[in-house]
């Protein structure tokens, strides 16, 4: 035993569990009179912050809940739910997100299977969570969330209290709970779910801290900066960013749906420098009508992650003066793992070669320690040559402990001491990772993979085309063909022949969509594409 | 039991020890090529650099350095004592920086105590080291480093290996180890032992990751930025900024000797963006001669720390283009964990006004969890008053594992779950901490405490003074009456009547200096003012 490990031990002086409630104690007591959050007609200063968290916390220890209690919360990016991200466990309890766009049976099993003892709303939803409820057995205390900038004329009561009163009967000077352990749990989040049940991701306080300190890292961001809370806050924590944010004492402009004149409009008044959204997101905004959109006044930082973006849409951020960044993750990794880290040897090439790097999901950020595309049988990284395929495997502090009530799951997506994505990309020689498609999203013609998002990509840039996406169409002889369905810009006109002439322009022949569908495309609430709807759809096609 | 504590374990996909070796190994695969460090005619990009530290351990461990061994170095802030802190635990091993101007005597205990195997030295201190070796009976190995860009005609051979050969005798594939555990000791530090035997502080990864990130954000660093290495690395690590640069990829410049001009000519050079001194060094730069100074490009952002800096200097390097933040903290600290955060609010305020803020500690940085100032006796947090005096009591993740082989050192500095900085503190209403006297500092005059600092201050204020030092004078009437020795600028001339007088318009009548010394002031070799000498001088004094 060597002298470095004699007498040399943990204590209270030099061991305290990380936790991003630090952040938010900090940054009151620093920055106290800085604005923290603004939403419509309302704005709270770090100082109101931390005291309306400290007696929402409070008024739940009040009510019953305690160490390890779930809390879940059902809202729109209101000052209500960046709150919940303290208030929740400052008692110890975990916070879960549930997303907004789900239906009544999904909402029930979470609530069920999460074991809430307390569920937060907005009063828009009150006749789903009215459904929900009457399918859920065990007793869930209901706090309504009525908020007056909604213009929700009609949005009736659902519980039995009302977030401003239940928050009033907590005591500002309430001695809140830091966790015991680093490892203790901080939020729950269910993921979409796209065959059977929804799973449960289970993150902790440890790894929440070190997603706040090594995103303000991987997207260079300064303190006090103005960030607009387009991403849901119910995704991923919102991407973490609700602890980043009291990290570097930023200001949180709310925006309660998405709506690209708004977003123009609170760039505008809030100065906002940094933002994240899907690719959709994105989308409207590239595509928005001049007469909603606003001349940026600076430089202003966007991230983007969700689904893998066509390189057009960088172009067209770009040239409206947005630095967009390409990012990767999951909910099982506290939100983004992944940046398309740019290289100033870049800068030389080509703007279509830019914009396919661009489209790259990238190299870890400074917060994890592996992601590694890997043969997922051998475990065997592929080599990197940008073209073989294998399986994105993940390794570091901010994969999360495991899935919530589900042991079987949680051992076999951490199976081999590497959490298995489930997304297929090959690695460059450079290190940076490109994802080539979902493990079933690969179709395979002719005894070819073909990946559906290099057909996507391509039809993307064709100037009529607002999004693309292909599936796998059953086919006699080749096994399966790609299937294109297309939304087209509005007013813009293309045909079939077109598309899949245009294709043909840089994509093999076996890569050729056989068939276009013009439609919109079904999304779920995070902006992804729901390739199983369109998995049914094609086997209505002729 | 709450299911969120059942099958949720820690595995190797989700839990990896935190270590700043993480962060050279993902800026070499992201920015390979970007520059790491320049010194004189050298260079090297990251790719390098992670190159050469590599080959290094691997040519350590084949000398047989293992795990939990002590591998000493005594440098200048050339581009070795950069790669050491990776070098050194990459083989597991723990690096030991010696302060480069210590005494043999001093030397020979420190190689002793801290079970040194290898020393890497530079040749200018063949003859320093050649003492203390003939005082040293374990077996050191010594790599010397021969720095061509020295002009050290003669300097002589010390060690078998010479530090470029060695590092070639080093395999670039070698496996080097990431710890087994983020408790595990990366560096071994010892304090300059104003009384007894310096004592070794040992800090581990854990602590220097979060170190790293919590810099960064306190200090609001960008990525790339180019960082002026002035700081001695030897000094808690260059405070942790050796482990920071590879975080964000940032430019090291290295610089062997603090000279004035110099510093200005390499910040003109490479666009310096940031750096950090001792209040002397600033001092130095403030009072430069106009022919050595360049007018500043942009704006640079300095830390300063060490010692209180006297309020003008603030005024003064503001004036030449310098954004200067007060920092404080310790070698059992990492380095800083105090910073005089600024505040918007206080713009307005007149001049003087913000030159005393700025003269202050301060609040804590983000990766740290606590810093009160308390009554040591029962640890009950003083008034925040900015006048009811106590000790500084820290408490985080960023403070030290202990006292090498000093069970009992250990366990007095962290009595009652706080670490005792030994330096007395006021706390003002807004929780900034004002350092009123390391507690032997404080001059008790007729029943009064005196802060020492605050005289300091005042003297420093004089157009005709660079530098003040005060200490207390043994007085049969008042026990003690303060003392001040002064520095004065350069072809700048000023009398004790003009002194106390100068004084007097600021000071209570019972603080004033009842005699003043001229004289140059005795150094340490971090920049602080070696106050035991003044002490002993005092007592000749008649």
């Amino acid at each position: 035993m060597s002298h470095y490990d004699k007498n040399l031990d943990k204590n209270e002086a030099n061991y305290v569990p990380l936790s991003p409630l630090s952040f938010l104690e900090r940054t009151k007591n620093i920055y106290p009179n800085y604005e923290a959050i603004v939403y419509e007609s309302r704005s709270y200063t770090w100082s109101e912050v931390y005291k309306r968290c400290v007696k929402f916390a409070s008024a739940l220890d009040k009510i019953g809940v305690k160490v390890g209690d779930t809390v879940s919360i059902m809202a729109f990016n209101t000052p209500e739910i960046f709150e919940a991200h303290y208030s929740i466990p400052m008692v110890g309890a975990v916070i879960n997100a549930i997303n907004t766009r789900l239906d009544p049976k999904t909402i029930s099993y979470i609530l069920e299977h999460s074991d809430a003892k307390v569920l937060i709303v907005d009063r828009q939803f009150h006749e789903v969570i009215t459904k929900a409820l009457s399918n859920v057995k065990s007793k869930v205390t209901i706090i309504d969330i009525d908020d007056k900038d909604a213009n929700l004329p009609d949005a009736k009561k659902i519980g039995e209290h009302e977030y401003e009163q239940f928050l009033n009967t907590g005591d500002e000077n309430y001695n809140w709970k830091k966790p015991q352990d680093e490892w203790q749990a901080i939020s729950l989040g269910y993921t979409s779910g796209t065959t059977g049940n929804p799973k449960g991701v289970v993150c902790h306080h440890r790894g929440s801290y070190l997603m706040a300190t090594g995103s303000a890292t991987a997207w260079n961001m300064p303190n006090k900066l103005n960030f607009l809370y387009t991403v849901p806050m119910f995704h991923c924590n919102g991407w973490c960013y609700t602890w980043t944010m009291s990290m570097l004492h930023g200001r949180v402009i709310c925006l309660r749906n998405i709506d690209v004149k708004k977003i123009f409009e609170l760039i505008d008044k809030y100065d906002v420098t940094h933002f994240g959204g899907a690719p959709i997101v994105l989308n409207m905004i590239a595509n928005a009508p001049k007469e909603h959109q606003k001349k940026l006044k600076r430089k202003v930082h966007v991230l983007t992650a969700g689904a893998p973006p066509p390189s057009i849409i960088f172009e067209k951020m770009q040239n409206l003066g947005f630095d967009v960044m390409h990012v990767y993750g999951l909910t099982e990794t506290y939100g983004h793992i992944l940046q398309c880290a740019w290289n100033d040897e870049w800068e030389n090439l080509e703007q279509e070669k830019q914009n396919e790097i661009r489209a790259r999901q990238g190299v870890i950020y400074p917060n994890l320690e592996g992601a590694v595309v890997m043969d997922p049988e051998t475990m065997v990284p592929v080599t990197k040559d940008g073209k073989t395929m294998g399986e994105i495997m993940i390794r570091g502090n901010v994969v999360m402990k495991g899935y919530y009530k589900d042991k079987e799951a949680t051992e076999k997506s951490m199976k081999g001491g590497w959490f298995h994505s489930g997304d297929l990309a090959v690695t460059y020689p450079n290190g940076y990772i490109k994802i080539q498609d979902r493990s079933k999203d690969i179709i395979i013609s002719g005894g070819e993979n073909i990946s559906s998002i290099e057909i996507e990509n391509t039809i993307a840039k064709h100037p009529a085309v607002s999004l693309a996406a292909v599936v796998a169409k059953p086919d006699e002889k080749w096994g399966e063909t790609p299937c294109a369905f297309v939304e087209l810009i509005d007013g813009k006109k293309a045909t079939e022949e077109e598309i899949i002439k245009f294709c043909r322009e840089t994509l093999a022949g076996f890569k050729l969509p056989k068939k276009v569908v013009f439609s919109s495309l079904p999304k779920t609430s995070t902006g992804k594409i729901q390739k199983f709807e369109l998995r049914k759809k094609v086997k209505e096609l002729n």
